[in-house]
């Protein structure tokens, strides 16, 4: 999946596609017009209640706090679910660098908790195809970032034995190829045009790609783990700015016989310096990357988290923070887990009584055991490893 | 490969593309043009003579009648071949049909000949995921013509210790998907629509699917054939109205640092109705069949062949046949492969001595013989020949 690249946008407009992600004049993406242009479904209360009720377990800090604010079809998959039937997710990666940022690891964090919550099996996607042809890296380099961001994310915890990890290079072909074929001949020229914003000086990999991210979601492109299951439902879990392949998807699927995958979507983590868009992989003080040590962490945060205080001491104690814009109470609303602790920094803040060198001393010690926490799991991971997510093969323990 | 397809050229004018080959105005093919037009070589008496010195052999009827008329870079193969180095073969089919008319065999019979003269190995590559595109086959239709028609190209006579059939659904992923990436990275969709002819309204599998027929020009497609030999030559026997996709490929190879294919080019087995183009798939009575009987075979050739013959029998004794356009005489210039005969029969025809109905009873007897060796072959192929011949394997005696 792309996460930067070519610029489209006009100035002033939002823009939000698979390779762009910029706020209206500077400001904050706005996420409920995006909905409504996009045309996917608000992910309500009520949605996240029936996740609890149908795991039995706690929602997810994203769910419950708005991050997956977004959704097609995710009803259904739980009405799905709840009839005893299974599901699978579909995810995936772009891999464009060597390390990952903490915004890389949301999606894959919240998948993992899907997948522990439902018990279901996991497709990951490594678009090693798409990057070397974005990017313009070598096919041997693209690859080589493709079991380097693996690592990455096997070290956020998936079951071996429900997860199947693929590079397009190693993987398009057979079945999965076949569908490629099918859904390229339901696409044409324009259309890619109009859903991605495509030139006619763009190359023909650009053009073709649309087709290698949207057949994961089709349980037969996977021969090895869904055989006679053509019917499977699929539910993807992704950053808001990749529905615009989704949506090309969910408008072939039934002209080809298969069912549309179901999205849950989730808004942007925001860079360092403020939320109008996506971080930048270009500038590295904009992220914190999981390679960061506790001291660039601390630097990081000090020096550039946005922040909503005031000027001064005396201003801070009287107005209190602007918690819509402080980027450290953004951030720790992703990863504090704690509900409790979280409601009152945002209380003690906002009223000025807390200042923002203590939320950012918070926010720097949850952020480096985070980090930490990710770096060990990491170092544990080896290439035998590696191989065994990525090997064709059945997965023991699919739906039980 | 395409043979035929959507019609794209305006009335009037010579169109030769892989979809659509019109001669101007109903004429017939202007090949001098087409050999200007599309900047490859005439292939002369001298390149004649050479490969028969270099083989040891009498050059192959098609050659030396010029059927095979025109070249890309053959003579740089032959220079590689007479320095000691060897060199592959690559031609093709797309499976549109189940049965083959003898205008397909002319390419398979050539390369048999360049296969057992030069004793090279040979990839041939059955397009069956073009034709899914381009004729709106299902995938499985496409994949099962793919493998009736590599029965018949098997018939043909072709070593299995040095030939790899290759049908695109089975075979594209790994090295082969890599290096369409690489070529897919080199052309805009501009850059198609001058070569092709696309549209905005074609579909993005047509778009993207050059690569797939460029890529076997380059041996490291084919890793369990050609390890460490990335450039090792590529000699491509095709007819020229495929020119178009290897025009794009020699483009392309320099700037991902391959070689460029060479080429040697066919013109096309004329209609029975006569030269104005290649035989057409929606009229049966077009072309022979390799499935037509003996009595099919009397009864198209009487009936539809096209003569040069007067229309009366004092006329003819006067004026003797238009050579130039009597079907039969091409046919024969095709198949007979008596030099001698073949010019007895131009020469008493020609002056009128010898009458329409004679030649056509030769030209029955010849194609009869032909197609009843063709029907034996095929008999014979069984479904584990075919899989043998498409097993993904190293070659015993590629170059031996």
């Amino acid at each position: 999946m792309a996460d930067d690249g070519q610029k489209r946008g006009e100035e002033g407009e939002q823009v939000v596609n698979p390779w762009e992600v910029t706020a209206k004049d500077g400001g904050k993406i706005d996420y409920d017009k995006l909905i409504e242009k996009f045309g996917c479904q608000l992910l309500d209360r009520f949605l996240v209640d029936r996740v609890e009720r149908l795991t039995g377990r706690p929602a997810h800090v994203f769910l419950r706090r708005g991050v997956f604010f977004a959704h097609r079809d995710f009803n259904e998959v739980l009405d799905v679910y709840e009839r005893g039937e299974k599901f699978y997710l579909y995810t995936g990666r772009g891999p464009s660098s060597e390390a990952l940022h903490l915004g890389h690891l949301v999606p894959f964090m919240f998948t993992k908790y899907l997948q522990d919550a439902f018990k279901v099996p996991l497709v990951i996607q490594l678009t090693d195809d798409e990057k070397c042809m974005w990017k313009n890296l070598s096919v041997e380099e693209s690859k080589r970032l493709a079991r380097e961001n693996a690592k990455d994310i096997i070290a956020c915890g998936f079951d071996i034995t429900r997860t199947f990890i693929f590079s397009d290079f190693n993987f398009v072909g057979g079945a999965f190829y076949e569908n490629m074929v099918k859904v390229a001949k339901c696409v044409t020229f324009n259309k890619v045009v109009g859903i991605f914003g495509f030139t006619l000086e763009d190359h023909i990999g650009k053009i073709s790609f649309p087709p290698v991210q949207a057949v994961p979601s089709f349980p037969s492109s996977f021969p090895h783990l869904f055989p006679g299951k053509d019917q499977l439902r699929c539910l993807i879990p992704c950053a808001i700015d990749q529905d615009p392949y989704f949506r090309m998807t969910r408008d072939v699927a039934p002209r080809i016989g298969y069912q549309k995958p179901a999205l849950i979507e989730s808004s942007f983590f925001p860079a360092l310096q403020g939320e109008t868009g996506k971080m930048s992989a270009s500038d590295p003080n904009s992220a914190i990357y999981v390679t960061d040590s506790s001291k660039d962490i601390k630097n990081k945060v000090n020096r550039y988290a946005f922040s909503g205080g005031q000027d001064s001491i005396e201003n801070h104690r009287k107005y209190g923070a602007n918690l819509e814009v402080d980027i450290p109470v953004k951030y720790l609303s992703f990863f504090l887990e704690d509900d409790a602790e979280l409601e009152q920094i945002k209380k003690e803040y906002g009223a000025g009584r807390m200042l923002t060198g203590e939320v950012k001393k918070r926010l720097i010690e949850v952020l480096s055991e985070l980090v930490e926490r990710h770096r060990k799991a990491r170092a544990a991971v080896t290439d035998e490893m590696v191989d065994a997510f990525m090997a064709v093969r059945p997965l023991p323990n699919m739906f039980s």
